[in-house]
């Protein structure tokens, strides 16, 4: 009888693998590591092994195996299952994703970007679990996101709906890897955080991260962040300028969706309450006056998990659960 | 027998009445002066007499309708029915409209704001008719907006999605008559259009529309794209913001929903070519290079009809066809 649900999350260091029950709960979950530079059949051969390992951990097999649910970093064709291609993992190149998982583990296969998938996590037992309309962000190298509407998901025409990074807030401004300018993603990601704070310094700005930088030759978001806690004037101007980003990201997203709940997931969230007390700030300072809103700005509860607890509720969404 | 769907499309100086076959084909049409000053009871009347009469001419009765619609400005909450008041409308004041409609028809009844139902109106039959994902601005007094994700308006939790016109993309920007700063309201709608060009005016600006000014007191989105026309600098000026401000906003609304084509109405619309040409431009310029977009935007079909055939699209929602 065919009970589990796997949730597969790929990234390029590790493959997190996780059984569920159809009520969510987890089962049982492990790691395999990627080996990035292996080809795609090498890889979804270790996916296929993994799962079936957890499976046997159960005293079962793949024929208790219902659906299975896959998040990736993109860009791919989500709809049709394809992944174009894989930062750093070379042997990663227009693979049918979806299909080559599905034989592999001969069941249903769901397919979606990471930030969806993890976005899908928080929204089904984490913290947007008790809500219709969440919006989902994750603050790393760059700014992932997943918005959910009316209890489903928004995947667009195209299924690249969601790239919330890449909405423009200061027109003209910061060149983005994408080729806009001004987008969030240039000024509020961890990454783009850092590089501002790196810029600044380049220019002359007086500041206690210039030892850092001049030591490791390259400052982190996390080193931004320390450095506000120690009082330092450049580390203030930088991180204000992030939560003033991501506070205006919240205002166009209430107008857009009208969420409940507005979530940050990702490693800065790391940075603890002075960040998220700055965004609300931010969010406060340029909202409307119309009405009195309600929106819950709030940190991801799911940490790690996020992603295969999402994959696995893609699975069942592959169900047509 | 039931086989009827009344659109009522409530305006300040005008409700329109339409009514439509299950296939939204429209049967026949009205309208009927508002009379701003009168109270909720009598307009309400004066709308089911509409109703009605359009019903006889059909040779039937109240019997014959099966739902209606009702679009009508905020603010309200559409979700329990109450519209809290009409600008220049000092009768409205938290009237029951969906309630005290629903009794004076005798059958159920869908309200929402006047934007979502002409976005209704054109995804039904107009220019998204063929589409799943649109969305849909209306350039006017202010900026209205529309959102159909997967063939579905967006509503938001509390009613209140689709405030397209809110979103900030000048932060520190012009202020908006909502409190904010910087929304794309406060920039590109018509009449902002016009405010933007007395303000140069009145600090000095050289430009033909000064005799405008001083002739009228005031000058309108019109007398703009009139003097863009004849060649005035200011109005190029003017109208490059307007234009700059519509194509950064269609990015962001590509990276939210994905839609498959974004529509224009509105009174400004009638600017023609030179302003769809301009917001395609400035969306070319702005958007990114990691994909080619396909996203169509063009100008609403419908006219003055789009608020009455959404209405009646609305009627049939709210049977739970």
């Amino acid at each position: 009888m065919s009970k589990y649900l796997a949730g597969i999350d790929v990234g390029g260091t590790n493959i997190k693998v996780g059984l569920f029950d159809f009520d969510m709960n987890l089962v049982c979950k492990g790691s395999v590591e990627t080996f990035a530079e292996t080809g795609a059949e090498e890889i979804i051969g270790r996916i296929a092994g993994a799962v079936e390992g957890l499976l046997e951990q159960c005293g079962g097999g793949l024929s208790e195996l219902a659906a299975a649910g896959v998040g990736t970093p993109g860009p791919a064709d989500y709809k049709a299952g394809i992944l174009y291609s894989l930062a750093n993992m070379p042997g990663f190149k227009d693979v049918p994703v979806k299909r080559m998982v599905g034989e592999a583990l001969q069941c249903p296969v769901g397919f979606d970007n990471d930030a969806n998938v993890a976005c899908l996590g928080e929204f089904v037992s984490g913290a947007g679990s008790d809500v219709d309309d969440m919006v989902f962000f994750t603050l790393g190298t760059g700014i992932g996101a997943g918005v959910i509407s009316d209890g489903k998901l928004i995947r667009g025409c195209g299924g690249n709906g969601g790239e919330l990074g890449h909405m423009i807030i200061f027109p003209d401004g910061r060149q983005c890897g994408c080729g806009q300018r001004g987008c969030v993603e240039a000024y509020a990601s961890a990454s783009s955080t850092a590089a501002r704070a790196m810029e600044e310094i380049e220019k002359g700005a007086s500041s206690s991260l210039k030892a850092v930088l001049d030591e490791k030759g390259a400052i982190s978001c996390k080193d931004v962040y320390e450095h506000l806690a120690g009082g330092d004037p450049l580390a203030k101007e930088i991180t204000e300028l992030t939560a003033k980003a991501l506070g205006i990201l919240c205002v166009n997203v209430l107008h857009f969706t009208e969420p409940e709940r507005i979530v940050f997931a990702g490693g800065m969230i790391g940075s603890g309450d002075v960040l998220l007390d700055g965004i609300k700030r931010h969010f406060a300072d340029q909202i409307w006056e119309l009405k009195q809103e309600t929106v819950e700005i709030c940190f991801a509860t799911l940490g790690g998990d996020a992603g295969i607890v999402g994959a696995a509720a893609l699975g069942k969404e592959a169900l047509g659960l």
